[in-house]
């Protein structure tokens, strides 16, 4: 056959998301670890600006490649070029039914970790099972089973606006560094991951999804001031146990997660990193109207999360104890741009400095996004 | 209709700039806040690497997303990606009369501020007016009103190579941080901007445009040392209007801006931080030979600038004094390279270093770019 | 003629290597400064995530343009954008037998630094060539004379899969900063190289190339602790002189380099960066299966390498005394996907912190490369 044309074998697209967070209510000193623009003192935000590089070469090979231009250095300086996801998946069937994953991309836990961004309604995804993951990803090796139905259905679920996770394999086994993406490893053990989900079409065309997934790992936490570390020098014990269930919005959904764990956790006084418990997750309702007075797509919603334990990501591990309301809408008038807006009552700690207390702030978020 | 393949609705283009300043004469421990090539101790620099990528999506989306690959951290890491330009335009009427552009871009303030670096003679802007705006640019939502006919002329001066400004509205009115592009916001207040400016063609041909500007904020600077800044803890006063007038290079053109206004500045004993009163501008001759002896387009220019004021971006907001002159020629042998050589004489305040004392230098200036 | 697509005079493409290295006997407490996953507490690294921008403009122009997603900035933020390749190369001859290349590039200096990463066997250079140039780059202006003919065969052993260097010219002289990639210049001497290099095609169809090449510069290096420089504020004398000889694989091939030369070097004691010669080099065979049993390319190889000098790029210049062995293979069961495993015998400095000791360290490498 004739040589291909570079563009048939790249394809580039992209997406952005623009915010503003108004406090209107509650405690003004707060900040949020998920939106640097939550927080006395701002204005407009770059959240995400991605650009996904990806393609197939020949029967063996997809790749992936998504920059993030909106990310930061540790010295702050602002909008610059971070990966998110640097993967090839690797079919060793050419029916794609079995593929090995090698690089960063996202850890198979979770339902909500794994949607994209792009298409997720609330701006921010649950503190529960999110914390188990930097940026939702890290750096290793996947193993993917899909049966060639499902591989069908999950991108059914994405094209057709009702906001799946895209395809991350009924079945999932993988065993990555551990430390989150873009970060240096820190000890010798790698992070073992599984999940199990199952998409099932009931006869009214009603699809439900429900899983199980678990990780299993030792982690290491950064520490700053006086903070000691339990003399667990090679880490902590790094394990959860996650449960999801979605009922995809056709035109009622619902859309639920709960994890139970342990980890490392800054103690109450605030001088050493102990090994804790830890559970939480959320339950949201929405209806997707798809077409709204002629207007394109409106998606109110409502969601509830909970959090009893740490973010072992930030330093020290601190604490976060969350029991946030959200409720409004996702609007679409035209494919390539949504607006979200919704109220949100925030009831959690603030992790940025110590002593990370507590705040109950009410405020509003705005984003618009543009996809390209 | 049939789906359009994504190189359709995606372009890519570029250009890179490499300068080298030798100092011919007059002091030489100096340094420049836009050209870090400028001073002892220097030869190559890339000045800027851009590669944007931008496209139409529907009747209601214009995209336009530029990295820069010559940024650097403020650690000093060099030639990394951060954004110039990242925002969309969303067309309130499909003839494009109305747009609203939301995301990081120009600040629609002054001429030679929105025009391209790419197409501007001079290898710095003038610092007068480009003192209003961090790389020009700022996050915010930005209204534009460009009649059809004006849509057309705007484009038309900068394709046929006369260094128009591009379409930033005949009228435009905006809301933005005003802490500069890639900075996150520090208070509360959104700076606002307007513009009005109006492109005429005579009956022989030119084209004459004329317009004004002002902006309106408030602005907190960061301080280092025992700098303190008089009690203006939420900022200061930032304020300034413009005037431009442009006639196009068919052959001669004459190019002028001036702008008066107050903003912080260090006071003469480099003590506190202050409001001040400040102006300048600039005035610039030039000459385009279409046909240079059959070898491309050759535009010899002169331009003089003044500034009294301060650098609000630069730590402790330092006085800057200039009284420049520049002349020489920028020759383009073919489309996708152009070479710009002149003579500077430099008379103005170092702000890198404390006491930022005036110096009196003399240097010439190479720039080699490619267009992609 | 039509109007070009934009796709036509811009390509896109790229490669992505991931990397693992356990160590299997001998010191662990070792680091290594050509892979930071190197070492104990390590797994899984992103070595290079390369996105390459190219095209031909009109018949004066080709430029390149290669950021790397893989670096990291100096406060150790992972996995960001930074420039490794940024040039044009202006054709003073439109048969391209004559042209300057400008901007950021390869040094041509040894035949390893020019050969690509992505078609090399060893996963890093050797240090005693490699040591010359950081990232085999820099910034300057470099003049390449290549004849047709040899344009043909640089083409053709790189397409081949030969492991050629490319078209870096038959003869090549040029002038750079000399303090190394995306590094500012410290001081007001350029380097300069020149290097010939020639292949030639037996009558049995097997190609052989030799050369040789040299730098001539003047090198500040950094310092840090309590270290002086000799009173050389100006810098150190950093000459060298390389020769290189290459048998192509087809199916056996060999090739060795050295060089010999002086730069800067941390004294004994450690206390003093002095002037001081260095000479070093390697040996390498190879045998390159090209069809294994149905299942793509094998290649093994042996190499040795020696290095007695200094790291002038790490902070105080430290010693670096390298006698290493390396034996293993790569694979490519399709040409998107390569596949490298070797043992790995290490003798060499430590150099990431004082007392820069030596180390004796056994290692595996492991690398899977995707090229798209």
């Amino acid at each position: 056959p004739a040589k291909k044309n570079w563009a048939e074998t790249m394809k580039v697209r992209g997406y952005m998301q623009i915010r503003s967070n108004p406090i209107i209510g509650g405690d003004k000193d707060i900040s949020h670890q998920a939106d640097r623009s939550i927080g006395d003192n701002n204005n407009f935000l770059i959240r995400r600006m991605r650009l996904i590089f990806f393609g197939d070469i020949g029967e063996r090979l997809s790749y992936y490649i998504q920059p993030d231009f909106a990310s930061r250095t540790g010295d702050g300086t602002g909008n610059i070029a971070q990966l998110r996801d640097a993967y090839g998946d690797i079919y060793l069937t050419k029916d794609r039914v079995h593929r090995l994953r090698v690089g960063q991309s996202k850890i198979p836990y979770s339902f909500e970790n794994l949607q994209s961004s792009q298409n997720r309604i609330a701006l921010d995804r649950n503190d529960a099972l999110n914390s188990c993951c930097k940026d939702e990803r890290d750096l290793g090796v996947f193993y993917y089973y899909t049966p060639e139905d499902k591989q069908e259905m999950f991108k059914y679920l994405v094209d057709s606006g009702l906001k799946g996770s895209g395809n991350y394999g009924v079945f999932a086994f993988g065993a990555y560094n551990g430390t989150g993406a873009n970060r240096a490893e820190n000890n010798d053990n790698l992070h073992l991951v599984s999940r199990f989900t199952y998409p099932v079409k009931f006869e009214n065309g009603q699809i439900f999804e429900a899983g199980i997934q678990g990780i299993y790992g030792t982690f290491k936490p950064s520490r700053s001031g006086t903070v000691v570390a339990d003399s667990k020098t090679d880490g902590f014990k790094d394990q959860r146990v996650g449960v999801h269930a979605v009922l995809y919005p056709q035109p009622f959904g619902l859309q639920a997660e709960w994890n139970w764990g342990k980890g490392p956790s800054l103690n109450d006084a605030g001088t050493m990193i102990e090994e804790t418990s830890l559970n939480g997750g959320y339950i949201q309702a929405m209806y997707r109207i798809t077409d709204f007075f002629g207007y394109g797509v409106m998606l109110p919603f409502v969601k509830w999360q909970y959090y009893d334990g740490a973010q072992k990501f930030e330093s020290n591990a601190p604490q976060n104890h969350v029991n946030d309301w959200e409720a409004g809408f996702e609007w679409q008038p035209v494919p390539e741009i949504e607006f979200t807006a919704y109220y949100s009552k925030l009831d959690r700690n603030n992790l940025a400095t110590a002593p990370y207390s507590k705040y109950n702030t009410d405020i509003l978020r705005f984003q618009l996004q543009y996809n390209f």
